[in-house]
């Protein structure tokens, strides 16, 4: 076996910038494409407006009140010696409070807020008071009566918060702030890189996070050692130095291969995506195109035969882990919405590098469905695991209760694990970032909405879009030029695929007519010319309900079909049934064509009923009811109307 | 909420007898059948006779050769002070020790062997050198270096280790030995009176299994302080006394709502089974017939929604628990084989209480599919976990290894919790139990085989059959009479519920003819006559391979179906397709009847591929290939011949 731990300076021929202000979360050296931040684009409304605005409105008000409330936060001040008690929650609870601060900082960095401002700046104060002189910070190892650092690298999740901390920093700097939370992240990764650098210990974080975290600081703050430090934690994962449990064996840390040989994303599901996301970020940086090749590999893999639907990834509630390839019941999918979360920031990062549209195709998904679904409609409450079929109608958590980890059947307020809410705030505060990109001569659009686009190109020429669109509702998407070079310029619109070759675009204007056919199998279309303002290119995308299939290997949905409008999956609640009926006993009518309705579909349905209290393995077949019909809305508002059954798959009646 | 905990004295109208010699696992003193032990039913060949010999000559010195060899025999001597070292493997695995002796005490029972007996004794020798003064009995609590008693009920499985300790004491009771095991569990169990009786601590063990051994101990010694600590164990669980954990809730523990209030079985399913079977016997010797109705309906809800095709039970890896009610993935279906075992116990406490035939139905269904595959075919590896779709061939597991729980995609030999290799055992040695019943009137043949009864009847007068049949490979049962009253006497056989309607009887001898008719729903059949010596009673049961098709609310299975012949479970495995071919890209041609092949069945197939490097959600439906046949064999003997994929549920080509 190759070992990669030798100890080693990196050239790091490619760091080179410290960007300033206004980026997104991820600001690579090199691609086929480069990240526009959220200096460039602007959301201005939408569905992706409001969802921001009830993150900046509620969603971290809700996080930040919580964790006050049950003594989160004041667990730096009892580290800092300015408040008393045990230290409160598990143990990496300190993360939560690192995942609000870079909510925060997008944030701010999206609309300035005064009073958001004074909270973040007062919430960073605390977190200081608690770093230790050596630059360690952490409020449940380390201090007196505490296990001491680093003696249970398995489960304490150190790093994991300490690459929360420094991702917290990297969106302050990004948002053109360096100021006291850089700062402490500097001393912090100057501790780790003596502890865990090439002279330092031989260990891993059994939580993969303070890889990607670091590479990103180093691209932050252009110091080489960061990065260093990053690639030694990549390459020492895999060689079984993690211990393991009865349940929890080498595969769940992803400790049983190294990165650069796995053949898929296994284990953990959150854990294998930050881990992959930040080998992402190595291999770009240090010119690995191995590791880059294979992270692609292992996720192009996830994707075929470990994703739902949805996007949602990460099957079993048993480790939180992904499945066998095609082993992926709707029945308690985990899909935990980090991971979604994670997988979206991979798929950013390989949509960046290789330019290749599926992977805005599976942000695209995955945002809207797998993520979306998390937050309840007033931003008050949340799924951790998000299931494609609820068989029993679950009963709702009291806004005033802590729930344990995943099992809720409705959103719950808040977790004793509750690293979804914190991570849907980051995401929707930064969101933006990951809506466009340019290629230095021309401006490429992946996900679709009412935004603004306004950069500079490689000439040092402005150009400047207003992207017009009620989509997801609505599929036509009018993108209006507001400023161009006089020079011909190359604007790229993603075809989704399921809208290739029914999908049309129109260019109107000075130069009209000008643009290449739209062919059925293209999954980009670039109209390239000189643009005039007021051009406008309107991409009409087919947005009729539609069936899905699944993969014959998928076996927990043979026999079943999902109903999909545009980029959304649908899901029928029994509180969408007719009295009586609930969405256990209906079956699909295949041969009626699902009608448009709002953002979902009317259906066809029929009755099957078998006996429920005999044995339930027989000859024959139960008999179908009669047709009816009834409306599937969108997935990611379920559970919204109070408590329900609920289906994404549909058994399909045959011969009906 | 009612509250049992009330210190009252039981006055055990029905508990009497103290049966000393040749009776099996269960002996009520009341129910609508009693019974017959092993001193009235022996098996003498065929299936289950073979199974006999392997459990005598492999199986049982297998269990015992890996208990010595890792040090879990070896901790009694540590308690004793009779060698050194450390607790040897996790804090329950005395109860290992103690299901062994219990299986060598039925073997024992059945066959005298005089190797056996001083091995028996040898080992009871050692336990008994560990025992307190004041019969407290551990090896992981209570001495030097340990923790102290009953510190840990949640997860320390004392009182779990106490009971199967008392069951091999009801073993060896029941088969004539009043010698040093039940005086160790007296006064063990005199201990446990004391400490949680109606004046001790009002509490209860995490893992169920004390109640029904202190249940049947109180049967066999004729102590009712036994059966009211039983009642009080039962009785106090309920009320959430047992402390939670992130991922264990109440209902794990069945720790939720009282046995009496609960709807359906839930939670760990081992522990929910055997709490169950507990729970009947108290409520039989109790004379509690609500306690009686309530269990039997949680455990009929259960065999209707939450039982797989094989009689297993328990659908989730993740807390070895129940699913909801109709989730049931063939994908690492958990089905743990002690839960099987479990299960078993339970319908056969139900069955002699009614009478009900569905109840024998589900113990045929369980120990021919979901018990006997668990041992290899040389009885040196076991499952914990019985899936019944194995995606991946999985790895051999070398014969030296010692496996971690349930995650061997082959059998194991040994595991670090190996409760379900000794529970294989037990249950062989004393499988006669379950075979055959009295009314005193009559007799009840529930199983088939080649076996032999011989009993007394109410009257004082003897009756004797000899059961020939080859089954399940052959469906024709003769029942010949050995011995007979003169009067006219019952003799009943269960008509299986997959062969009613098709199944035939035939009486020959003195007074043949003389039977009613056989009915299309009969499950039982009866023949009363005056019998002779050599009169037979000939049962013909259909044994053409059949489809079988899943309730409509197990999605898991839709477009799917199983091939069942007579009692035995089909699956189809990749060694038994032509080269090149996996059972992941083959369906059932469901319009080509199965034909009979020795134990199996020849089918028709079809392959359906599709891309497996694609998204997997598209609009159209892969196209299927050419016919072939293969043969598909008892799922009991699956994964005998290397490493393999395997179904048991064929996706059903519509429209082939």
């Amino acid at each position: 076996m190759r070992t990669h731990n030798a100890v080693n300076s990196i050239t790091s021929p490619h760091l080179t910038s410290v960007p300033t202000s206004l980026g997104g979360p991820v600001a690579p050296s090199r691609g086929a494409l480069r990240p526009l931040g959220l200096g460039d684009v602007t959301i201005t409304g939408g569905l992706w407006g409001r969802m921001q605005e009830l993150n900046a409105d509620v969603i971290i008000d809700h996080c930040l009140g919580w964790m006050e409330r049950i003594g989160w936060i004041a667990n730096f001040d009892r580290v800092a010696g300015t408040a008393s008690g045990h230290h409160a929650g598990i143990e990496f609870v300190d993360s939560e409070v690192y995942k609000l601060l870079e909510a925060m900082a997008w944030e701010l960095g999206r609309r300035p807020d005064a009073v958001l401002d004074e909270r973040y700046r007062g919430i960073v104060s605390r977190v200081a008071a608690a770093q230790d002189e050596d630059g360690y910070l952490h409020t449940s190892f380390g201090h007196a009566g505490q296990r001491a650092r680093y003696t249970d690298l398995e489960w304490g999740h150190e790093l994991y918060c300490h690459g929360h901390l420094i991702q917290a920093a990297v969106a302050r700097l990004r948002t053109g702030h360096d100021d006291e939370l850089a700062a402490i992240a500097r001393r912090l990764a100057d501790h780790l890189y003596t502890e865990f650098g090439p002279d330092g210990r031989m260990a891993v974080c059994g939580h993969p996070e303070i890889e990607v975290a670091l590479a990103e600081f180093a691209r932050a703050t252009g110091e080489p050692r960061y990065l260093e430090l990053a690639r030694l934690f990549v390459e020492r994962r895999g060689h079984g130095t993690l211990g393991t449990t009865l349940f929890q064996g080498h595969e769940y840390f992803q400790d049983d291969v190294p990165v650069r040989d796995a053949e898929v994303l296994r284990g953990h599901a959150v854990r294998a995506l930050y881990l992959s996301a930040g080998a992402v970020d190595i291999a770009v940086e240090t010119g690995d195109d191995e590791l880059l090749a294979a992270v692609e590999s292992q996720y192009l893999r996830t994707i075929a035969r470990r994703s739902y639907l949805t996007g949602g990834v990460g099957a079993h509630h048993q480790n939180e882990e992904f499945g066998d390839d095609f082993e992926l019941p709707s029945d308690r999918a985990y899909a935990e919405t980090c991971a979604a979360i994670a997988s979206v920031m991979l798929s950013w990062r390989l949509l960046v590098q290789t330019g290749d549209a599926r992977y805005a195709d599976q942000i695209e998904r995955t945002l809207l469905n797998a993520v979306l679904v998390s937050p309840r409609a007033d931003g008050r409450a949340f799924y951790y695991a998000n299931t494609l079929h609820q068989r029993a109608a679950g009963s709702a958590t009291d806004d005033d209760e802590l729930s344990e980890r995943a099992e809720a059947s409705m959103r719950a307020p808040w977790f004793e694990v509750s690293c979804c809410p914190t991570n849907v705030a980051r995401t929707l505060a930064s969101v933006a970032g990951y809506f466009a990109t340019t290629d230095g001569a021309g401006v490429q659009l992946h996900q679709y909405g009412s935004y603004t686009v306004d950069t500079t190109l490689d000439g040092g020429e402005r150009i400047a879009l207003s992207v017009e669109s009620d989509y997801p509702h609505d599929g036509a998407v009018r993108i209006v030029v507001v400023d161009a070079p006089t020079r011909t310029v190359p604007i790229s619109v993603r075809i989704p695929l399921w809208a290739r070759g029914r999908a049309e675009v129109a260019v109107t204007g000075a130069g009209a007519g000008a643009g290449a056919a739209l062919g059925a199998t293209d999954a980009v279309f670039t109209v390239e010319r000189s643009f005039s303002p007021g051009d406008v290119i309107e991409l009409r995308l087919p947005m009729e309900p539609r069936f899905s299939h699944a993969h014959p290997r998928i076996d927990a949905v043979r026999g079943q079909a999902a109903v999909e409008r545009g980029p959304l999956v649908l899901a029928l609640e029994d509180v969408d049934l007719p009295e009586g009926i609930d969405v256990e006993h209906v079956e699909l009518d295949a041969t009626f064509s699902p009608v448009d309705d709002l953002d979902g579909a009317i259906v066809g349905l029929r009755r099957r009923t078998a006996p429920e209290d005999e044995w339930p393995y027989t000859a024959t077949v139960a008999e179908l009811g009669e047709f009816f019909t009834a409306t599937m809305r969108p997935y990611k508002d379920w559970a919204n109307r109070g408590p329900s059954t609920m289906r994404v798959w549909m058994p399909v009646s045959a011969g009906s």
